[in-house]
């Protein structure tokens, strides 16, 4: 290694930070440096110093100076809970919802260098990264498939190009998401209730979760609150109804498997993360309360098996990390490779 | 005629007010009282004394203050334009979206008690019965279908039994409305773009509708503005489409006039308008941007022909007068039962 990185490592009390800023929260986790070469010789679990949450950091939702708070805020108090300053921070990496283009990357970045010292390495993604990099160790390769109030599908070659499906929002039909899932299965209870679909089981079982006495209800009970969140909340009711042989239930999930399915394909397929023949190996990352139900209809594992007849060599990884440590890892791997370049000169 | 009517008869200077409270504006007219029995008797083209427009009147989308200011605003500008005042008015019949039931009613007829003399006929009912009695000068039987921003389907039986379908919004599945068909347009754009989805026209139609370069840009222009106008107004483009033959467009028409004709029917059905066996004779008043577009692939007639099909007896029927004429025809044809009534004891 070279003496940058040699510098580092020394450097025992040293920090990497890795920040998730998704739709609702965002976290941030201080990991002491590792000094490893390899992510295979990273301890398990991994050493964590500091946690810290706060609210959304998404300037698409909140406005640039509620973003910038909340990103300042937790980052200074996982430092704080970790018993460091910013001057023991080797590297950070903000995996941002909202972040989707350079100029998007370029505001965070000023917001940070303003914030930390000059030899800091600061690496500003979408949060897609992080929940990429918490399934792959760090390292940027593969698809990585999102599904929770929201969903997306993004792609990443080991030679630095991209490629996104979904994650357009519930207008611009993502219906595998938690939001989606739960707006169709609203709709049926509507049309069962006017005689425009067959009756369900969600009916009572909706109106049981939302506390109503009636389907007229849920009209006004949607628009009440524009909040995504609050209407994927509904989405463990739905899994109990088709578990219980709901068919209105079934197929509503049976089509967001669909929908999260190909959304990787397309990714995969623009890509080429298969390689020409369609046989090779890459990592498929699911994460999202939408993939991790742990129900017996398994949403998560209907996907797999989807991707895995389309693609046999793909890695479907459930991670066992959250996104924050997967931003952390990221930024672990790539201040190693790029001392590593550095060192080779 | 008894002595009641008698006395709105001779009453030569009374008017009758019409209201149509719709999703984006209200609408009143004043006509001249019309000494007719009959329907059939009515000068055509009706007179129209004055007439004005203010702002929505939907409590559920400005609150109950607004929905008041602007309906008190249409009501006085419409008399002050007639040039009459408010006790000549003999009645008044209130169509407004949002009145779902009868703590709506009493709350709009509150509003109207303070501003007109004790005497005064005031009905409050939702717009669908403004735009149903559009279309059967006043009678409330029959079914109307309004298709516009969003849509909904009304059924009126004579002797005061209603059914709804549809008219839940855009979150819980209005596929028929505007909005409905525009954002899965938008979507199939965003499907084409990420990979997910088959190549089609309405990318470059609705790219230059929207004056964007690339669909990149389609995510922030939906969600910048939550108006659901905005994006219905997008559909004579998706007409154009499927005009010039684009595949994906024809479907998400087609799939609309599917929509729209099993809210008529589910509405039919419950109601027994077509009676027993199917075939009795009952108005369709189909109303709203989406069926009145006047282009060669018609809405409005395929959902026309899909009723027929089922209902060979059915009367669709394109009013030729707005909606706030039939709220002001309802309160004359109301009024002038209800005194016939009084007559006749």
């Amino acid at each position: 290694m070279g003496s940058a990185s040699v510098e580092y490592c020394n450097a025992e009390e040293g920090v990497i930070l890795g920040v998730d800023g998704g739709a609702t929260s965002t976290i941030c986790v201080c990991l002491p440096f590792l000094p490893f070469s390899d992510h295979r010789q990273l301890p398990d679990p991994l050493p964590v110093l500091g946690r810290a949450s706060a609210g959304c950091s998404n300037h698409n939702s909140v406005g640039e100076d509620k973003a910038r708070e909340a990103l300042e805020q937790v980052i200074a108090e996982a430092l704080s809970r970790a018993g460091k300053n910013y001057s023991a921070v080797l590297a950070v990496c903000l995996g941002v919802s909202g972040v989707n283009n350079s100029s998007d990357q370029e505001r965070v970045l000023n917001w940070m260098r303003d914030k930390f010292p000059g030899h800091v390495k600061i690496y500003v993604h979408n949060d897609a990264v992080a929940a990429l990099a918490s399934g792959t160790m760090g390292k940027l390769h593969g698809c990585v498939l999102i599904a929770g109030t929201g969903c997306i599908a993004c792609g990443f070659t080991e030679d630095g190009r991209e490629a996104r499906a979904a994650g357009a929002g519930p207008v611009l039909g993502d219906w595998g998401s938690g939001y989606g899932i739960a707006s169709r299965a609203l709709t049926a209870v509507v049309k069962a209730h006017d005689g425009r679909g067959p009756k369900t089981r969600l009916t009572d079982c909706l109106l049981e979760s939302l506390g109503l006495s009636s389907p007229d209800g849920i009209i006004r009970w949607t628009y009440a609150d524009p909040s995504w969140a609050r209407i994927a909340a509904l989405v463990p009711s739905v899994i109990s109804c088709a578990e219980a042989g709901d068919q209105v239930a079934d197929e509503i999930l049976s089509d967001a498997v669909k929908e999260l399915a190909l959304s990787v394909r397309a990714v995969v397929q623009r890509l080429h993360l298969a390689g020409e023949d369609g046989n090779d190996s890459f990592p498929v990352v699911m994460v999202g309360g939408v993939l991790e139900a742990n129900k017996t209809w398994d949403i998560g594992k209907e996907v797999t098996d989807s991707i895995l007849k389309a693609y046999p060599k793909a890695c479907p990884i459930r991670p066992k990390v959250e996104p924050a440590i997967g931003a952390a890892l990221f930024a672990w791997n790539t201040m190693k490779k790029e001392t590593e370049v550095n060192g080779y000169r």
